[in-house]
């Protein structure tokens, strides 16, 4: 018999834990009930989650709850996490990969806590110069994986590479018939353009760029990340955050300004009647829930972080993106990329 | 009597010049009938000039042209534009400064080739060790000035200081009234989060706010861009073209979506009948005409740059900067708080 897909759960991490971690994983099991490939681990109190769990028409056979008492505070700095939050749910979550037979975790506590202690316990693959955190993006034609969101404030044109590799493996684990194109994010479309750093990775990617394991799509700016023509970005964990959270901003404060405008007048309050399903699909589009979970990359197991304040579709969200790619083997499409590198040296 | 304020206009640069060009002059003229404290100088072909501003009822004590036949091509390389942009309408709007009494200069044309030839006729400003350019950008509370847009693409703490003092400096001149508030672009508002360059501008900005020239904010990141605390955002280069890119790519991905969702069904398009004036509202909101133009900042005179593609409505927001600019007495404002800058060494 095949192993089972394990997926180990932080139940107690992030805001409304572990009642939004519950509901989550119920969405998830209601979607998913002709599939019987996976199981659930999950670490956190067990008379709490034995509660919530008791809400929900949840079979024994797909959970298993590990009985896990601490929790990792949200104020705890990743200096001190090490020596702080041994044993706790986030900690066994991540632990599951080496001794609890997990595939995979996934957490919604403390981000800076999860990157240390899992770069601690699962260690960093071999080649592997610095590990990244992935996102999902919307895009014209689907969704799109970039990377660093923020792991590596500053970066070589070797990490870039990595991230091509790494990114690319991530993209056909999550997309099997699709093809990864990957760009580098600079500040023009030029060959010439952007810095020493990026001109180096351009010219490695170029070479590397092949049909097994990526595209190479050269340079795009910031207004081409959501065209879809490259669906893997990558970029320095600086630039990227700057990018994602300006990107969250701006959609903020056009959604925020759209819902005044629509409801500032009986006439336009009215309007809402006609486009009530026309905007719901808008609005299920742009959905960030959907794009819930970054995936931390370049470890010797796949760790995944929620937003902590994410609700229970968010989360569930997640626990989809798990499940879909350790389906599509992730570890072996990295391991795959990266001797690509090897091969070439 | 004291002198008009004197606005060099690049009349050739960008799509459908001059057409547009002087389509946005007449704008600027209607709208500020009562307003007689400035003349416009028009660079371009006498004859074609003289033909577009026919079509409408422009009073000849306002503008004046200088003939000048070459024009700077689209395709022109910032490398070889100094030796073959000599004479060209661009060149003849920015020399203006030196040799036409003109207070600041206007081009829609090549971007690369404005910034070289600017810096090479108007020089840089004594103490500044780089010149930034630097957008409108909109927020909940109004407007912001963002800096630099992409004329560094690397930049240390210094540069970053001299940003802030000149950014705060053309919050100044463009709002009068309103009080500059600056924050360093970031990936975390923490004080220990961030490059070695930003923490050490972080310090030294802390150390120079006060009243009179800025008052320094601390770190914001991408998503608190908008939101309108902070009204002079400084960042290096790279970071602030990536930011503004994504940021336009985020509204156009939306917009977008938000029409086709909007015109999808016969329900939807009967929505906009009752919506008509709200989403128009919307939309001027948004519109990016109203914050066309980077003002070109650290030489001894201010240059602006309208985006080549923008209409006539765009070309008269960018008039309309200039001048505000100008009476708002930018360069006053500019040495001001560069000496706070020696005060304090």
């Amino acid at each position: 018999m095949k192993k089972k897909i394990t997926i180990a759960i932080d139940a107690m991490g992030g805001e409304n834990a572990p009642k939004k971690n519950i509901e989550g994983l119920n969405f998830f099991l209601s979607k998913n009930k002709s599939n019987n490939d996976f199981i659930i681990h999950l670490y956190g109190d067990e008379n709490v989650l034995k509660k919530e769990i008791s809400k929900f028409n949840i079979s024994n056979d797909l959970i298993k709850i590990v009985h896990t008492e601490a929790v990792v505070s949200d104020e705890e700095s990743p200096l001190t996490a090490v020596k702080n939050s041994k044993n706790t749910s986030m900690w066994n979550s991540v632990k599951a990969q080496i001794e609890g037979g997990a595939d995979i975790s996934l957490s919604a506590g403390n981000t800076g806590v999860l990157l240390v202690i899992s770069r601690m316990i699962l260690k960093m693959m071999k080649d592997v110069s610095k590990p990244a955190l992935a996102g999902l993006w919307p895009s014209k034609k689907g969704m799109s994986v970039v990377l660093d969101l923020g792991a590596n404030i500053e970066c070589d044109d070797k990490n870039l590479v990595d991230f091509s590799e790494m990114g690319a493996a991530l993209y056909k684990s999550i997309f099997p018939n699709q093809k990864p194109y990957v760009s580098l994010l600079n500040i023009g479309s030029e060959e010439i353009k952007g810095t020493e750093m990026l001109k180096k990775a351009y010219l490695k990617l170029k070479d590397l760029s092949n049909e097994n394991n990526f595209l190479f799509n050269g340079y795009i700016e910031g207004n081409e990340l959501m065209d879809g023509n490259s669906n893997v970005i990558v970029t320095d964990g600086f630039t990227g955050n700057i990018a994602l959270k300006t990107a969250e901003g701006t959609a903020k404060f056009l959604v925020d300004n759209l819902k005044k405008s629509l409801s500032e007048n009986i006439f336009s309050k009215f309007s809402l009647i006609f486009s009530y399903f026309s905007l719901k699909k808008f609005k299920s589009k742009i959905d960030p829930r959907k794009y819930n979970g970054a995936i931390f990359l370049g470890l010797n197991g796949p760790v995944v972080k929620s937003h902590g304040s994410t609700d229970s579709i968010g989360f569930y969200h997640s626990i989809d993106l798990c499940y879909k790619i350790i389906k599509g083997n992730l570890m072996g499409q990295i391991r795959n990329n990266l001797n690509h590198l090897d091969a070439r040296e």
